[in-house]
Order: structure tokens, then C-alpha cells, then sequence
């Protein structure tokens, strides 16, 4: 589906991550990343939707339209819900470490992460001025952003009321685990927005990775981390899994970012350059700023410039021809390395970790 | 301090609402409101602040900010600081319920309620596009609104991670509480900002109290059942703690209001005739404008209007001569009265209930 006009914005190609054919079947492949997900939606969408139908009524609505089950006016709606990826990680880390009890037992603490990560969602895209999210206008977007706002911070409320309510002994854990979580994903969105007041040349590799592992990294380790406290895992196994999501979460991050500028936003949902438009410093865009050669000179003269949809051709080629998506694809394979040694230290039998392995691979490989 | 020239926006009356003064001293005394805002401050302030420590730089920054701790450039502040309600009802009804133990087991469940009130501001402030709060420049006009909103969003979460790092037995109960108080609070805030958008003769007094009940009485409410909890005190002694602080809740509601209209700018940190600038529905205003008089005609073609500086005298003497602020302070009586009622039945004690006899007072009674 790539199109075949080199330097046309293309989308991300499937398996750009190399992952060896011999080492993607046999025995230590895990069930397909689509049936956990799907069984994922199975499992949590009942506490979700339970959680959220205890909301007072415009709390709900607007929550009900962000999750895609209702249209503005009300009226039932399909499509539009995110893919699930932390809930499954949270019932697939408690699977492998605990067995199908664990898995029972962490449902409602799916339902938190999901709800914290919607939470996040719904003002990030506030504060980005985001109009699209999963195919449709953002919330902010049809509601104002007031309750936008307020419907985010209902949602991170019901997560934490879910496990103030959860009896399970990991509950209290998970709660402290979960709302630590929410404070590193508020710094790494400071740091996101502020990078963008900033010039091209001021912002460092560096800091774009630790923003991004506060950003992104940190609630996919979380998720992980809290399906291996309901397991009732061993410190260490918590701390590696933790371990594992954020190392993964930086390889989904960085593919994100590549899909940002060159996926096609007919599967993205979002327009076209919509990241570079808003001068985001994202891991590509920072990685060809910093390459030193003359794309990376052109890439900062562009960037130093107000958004000129005229240019985006040349920016994205800039980015490319300064080796910002090679790059980005390289440390990709390389934080999902880190990923698998990780989640092999936590649970050293491949059969039980080809849950995660899935999920893994899956984030990192997607095209939408 | 009242000015003297009649019709001008004066100061609120101290004890305008009638307690006989054989009422107000003898053994149905409690010890001084200044007195246990002053020890709330002094056991709740390190925990607040340690909890605000553990931060990272940008989130803490703005929060210590909007404490009133630090300027903006991270120097030390002084003043600006809330009054400590809240956290003080926390103790207060633990120690009244279960003695200063109860009190001690306490400190760290009223600092977060103390930081959901602050998070609470924050994103208020960023909504209502209020420019002052404590006689200071708010959050979102230091920081910008992303870092106001996601300051907000740490506070609410840090709240939650006190509660849930707190081994006492009520912690989960209290953070289930609060968590839904969050809630409510939200709902309370989209039925404020909703009301301004709409005909001063489309809101009705009753939807007015619902959402004061929401938006103020709630936390107030939930304040004193959380001291409760803490004092392991009978589930019906835990919902006349709510029930109190609801009704008295809204008696500050009330006041406050008309505060807001006839207070001192001076004293009250926020510029005259900023509620009915930006055209709040609040109590007094909405019993003006429903009670059928000429004033009530004249205050609504007034309201209809936008707002014109000129017209603030005659907006507060239309109020004032159509019963709204007499109506307030009556309300605000009787809801003392209930309030009083319910606080008999949790605890029949008068020597017991004086703290929270005395804060009750103090809020419904505060001129600033």
C-alpha cells in the first residue's frame, strides 16, 4: 500500500522492524496480538462501560462519545474505540504470571489503566488543539473545552475509584503504582508542549527520550507492572515488567512518531503532517535536527518557520534524507531488544511471555 | 469597614447570619476556628508540602506556585495560602468522632483532600478564565494553560497516592469517597459554566442549588465523612458527617456569593463585580431574578446585556432591592440549621461538636 512515488509521503511499511521469520513461529510464539486484544475488549469493555454508566449525566455523555459508543446527539455509534493495547497488557502480564485467575482478578484494574489512559487523551488533546482523534473529532471539539477537561478528570477519578473499591490486596499497590504513573505522563506532556515554544536547535535527543519514556513509556510500563501485582508477583518480576512496557513503549513511541509523518492518514485517522504542522519534536524530527548534515540544515531552516502546508513535502524528505526515519526504526528494534531481555528476566519461559511478546510486536508493527 | 454611602458595593456584614449570643459562649463552646485552621496548618502543611516535593520540576513548580509558597521565578513566597477548610474539617471530625489519635491517623487523608480542592482551582481557574485567586495572578496566566491543567491533573493524582500509600484501615473507604466526590465536583463545574452561556430567565433557583450542592457542598461534605472514616465511626454517623458538611457547604455557598457581589475586593483578593461581569447564575442573582418584582425585570434586561462596567452599581442595587442578598443570608440560616441538626446526630455531644460547630461558623460568617 506504500504509494510508488519515491519521497511521497508513504505509509509505514509492515515489519519494518526486523524481527528474524524463524524466530516469529514455533513454539515460542504467543497467541496472535488480535485475539488478545479482541479477548481483552471482551473482558474489560463490561467494567468500562459499567464504570462509566455511574457517571453524573454530561460526565457521561461526553465520555461515552470519547470512548466511540455514542454519537454527539446521544444516538449509538460504532467505531472510534482505541485498541485496547494497555488493558490487554494488564490481563496478559497477570496471565503469564499468575495464570487465568490472575487475569479474572486484574479486570477492573484493566478498566483503571484504560480509563487513566482515556483521561490522558482527552486533554492532551485539549492542550494540542488536536481536532482529530481515532477518525473523529476530538471532544474538545464538539463539547468546548471545559468539559473536555472535566470529562478527563471524571475519568481519572473512576480509575482510582474502581481500585479504592477493588478488595483484591494488590489493589492499594496498583492505586499508588497507577496515580504515580499519572504524575510522570503530566511531566512528560509539559515537556512535549513546551519543546514546541522552542527552536529546532534547542532541543536535545536527550531530552526527547525522557520525554517520551514519561509520556508514553511510563503508563505501558504501569500497565505491566500492575498485571504482575495482581499476579501477586515477586519485586523484582514487578520492576522488570515494568521494565519491559517502557522499553516497549519507547519502540511503539518512535514507530508512532514515523507514522506521525509518514503513515497514511486515511488509517491514522489523523491529517496529514498534523505533528509536523505543529512543529512537534518528535524522535525523527530531532533525530535529523541533530544528524548535522546539510538535510539536517535545510530540516531547521524549514522548522524555524511557521507551518507552510507547501513545504511538507520537503520536510518530510528532509527528515528522511537525514536519516530520521532509518533511525527511528533502528532504535525501535533496539528498545524492543532491551524489551525482550526484560520480559525474559520476569518470566524466563517463552510460552508463558508469548502473550506479551505478541502485544509487543504487534504496537511496534502497526501501521495505523 | 462597611463604606457609608448606602447603595455602594460594601463589605458583608459580619454575623449577618443571627446566632443568639447566649448561644455563643458558655460550655457549648468549641475551641476558635482561627485556632484549628492555625494546627490543621501546622500538621497538615509538611505533609502537603513533602507530598508536593516528591513531584517532578515543572509540575511542582506550578503547584508550589499556586500554594502561595513560591513567585513564580521559584523564590520564596509568603501568603497567598488557602484558609484550610477542608483539611481541617478532615481532622476535626476525626478527632471529634475518635480522639486525637483518630486525629494524628488522619494528617495525611486531609492533605489530600486539601490537594483535590487545589486541583480543583486550578482547572476552574483555567475554565472561568479567572485571572486572580488569592490576591495573586493564577496558575494559568504564570504557566500558560497546559501547565495549569496538567499541574491539576498531578494534584488530583498525588491525592490519590497519598490515600492509597496510607496503610490505615478507612484509606481505601476514603479514597472510594473522594474519588467520587471528584466526580461530583466535575459535574457541579460543567452545571456552573453551562448556566453562563444561558437566558438569565432559563435557570431556575432549584437547578442553582444542585449544582452549588455539586460544586461545593460535595467536597465539604466528603471532608467531614472522610474524618469519620478515619475515626472508624458508624456507617449513619459517617453520612450525617456528609450530610453536615453539605448543608453547611452550601451555606458557605451562599455567603460567598454574596461575597462575590458585595465584598470588599480588598479583602476578598478578586475584582469587584467579577461574578457578575462574567454573568454568574449564582444563588442571590438567580432568587433576584425569580422573584417577579420590577427589580427582577430590570436585573434581567440588565443580564441579558453584556456586561458594561456602567451598569455594576445599578446590577447590585436591582439585586439587592429585589431580596437577593436578604433571601442568601436567610437560606444561608437555615441551611446552618440543618446543618446543625445533622452534626447532633453524629455527635450529640455539644462539647464534642464545638470544632466543627465553630468551623461551620467560621466559613458561613468570613468576610473575605
Amino acid at each position: 500500500m506504500t504509494r510508488d512515488t519515491a519521497g511521497r509521503i508513504g505509509e509505514v511499511r509492515e515489519n519494518t522492524i526486523a524481527t528474524p521469520p524463524d524466530d516469529r513461529s514455533g513454539p515460542h510464539d504467543g497467541p496472535e496480538a488480535a485475539v488478545i486484544l479482541n479477548g481483552t475488549k471482551a473482558s474489560v469493555d463490561p467494567e468500562l462501560r459499567s464504570a462509566i454508566d455511574t457517571l453524573p449525566s454530561q460526565m457521561r455523555r461526553v465520555a461515552r462519545y470519547h470512548f466511540g459508543w455514542e454519537n454527539p446527539d446521544g444516538t449509538p455509534a460504532t467505531g472510534g474505540a482505541g485498541k485496547a493495547i494497555r488493558p490487554a497488557l494488564v490481563l496478559t502480564a497477570a496471565e503469564s504470571l499468575g495464570g487465568r485467575g490472575a487475569r479474572a482478578d486484574a479486570v477492573r484494574a484493566a478498566a483503571a489503566v484504560e480509563l487513566v489512559h482515556n483521561f490522558t487523551l482527552l486533554h492532551d488533546d485539549v492542550m494540542d488543539r488536536d481536532a482529530t482523534r481515532r477518525h473523529r473529532p476530538t471532544a474538545w471539539t464538539v463539547f468546548g473545552d471545559p468539559d473536555a477537561i472535566l470529562a478527563g478528570d471524571a475519568l481519572q477519578a473512576l480509575a482510582m475509584q474502581l481500585l479504592a473499591q477493588d478488595p483484591h490486596p494488590a489493589a492499594p499497590r496498583a492505586a499508588a503504582r497507577l496515580a504515580a504513573c499519572v504524575v510522570e505522563l503530566c511531566e512528560g506532556q509539559h515537556a512535549d508542549t513546551a519543546m514546541e515554544d522552542r527552536a529546532p536547535d534547542e532541543v536535545s535527543l536527550d531530552e526527547v527520550f525522557t520525554m517520551a519514556q514519561a509520556k508514553t513509556g511510563a503508563l505501558i510500563g504501569c500497565a505491566c507492572a500492575v498485571g504482575a501485582l495482581y499476579a501477586g508477583a515477586a519485586d523484582e518480576d514487578v520492576e522488570a515488567l515494568d521494565a519491559f512496557g517502557r522499553a516497549a513503549g519507547l519502540a511503539f513511541q518512535l514507530i508512532d512518531d514515523v507514522i506521525g509523518i509518514w503513515g497514511d492518514p486515511g488509517r491514522t485517522g489523523k491529517p496529514a503532517g498534523a505533528d509536523l504542522a505543529a512543529r512537534k519534536k518528535s524522535l525523527p524530527v530531532v533525530a535529523a535536527l541533530t544528524s548535522g548534515g546539510p538535510e539536517a540544515a535545510e530540516l531547521a531552516a524549514l522548522y524555524g518557520e511557521p507551518y507552510d502546508q507547501r513545504d511538507l513535502e520537503r520536510t518530510v524528505l528532509a527528515i528522511e534524507r537525514a536519516g530520521g526515519r532509518d533511525w527511528a526504526q533502528a532504535q525501535a528494534a533496539d528498545r524492543m531488544a532491551r524489551a525482550m531481555d526484560e520480559l525474559a528476566r520476569a518470566i524466563p519461559d517463552p510460552e508463558a511471555a508469548g502473550g506479551l511478546l505478541s502485544l509487543a510486536e504487534f504496537v511496534t508493527r502497526r501501521s495505523s
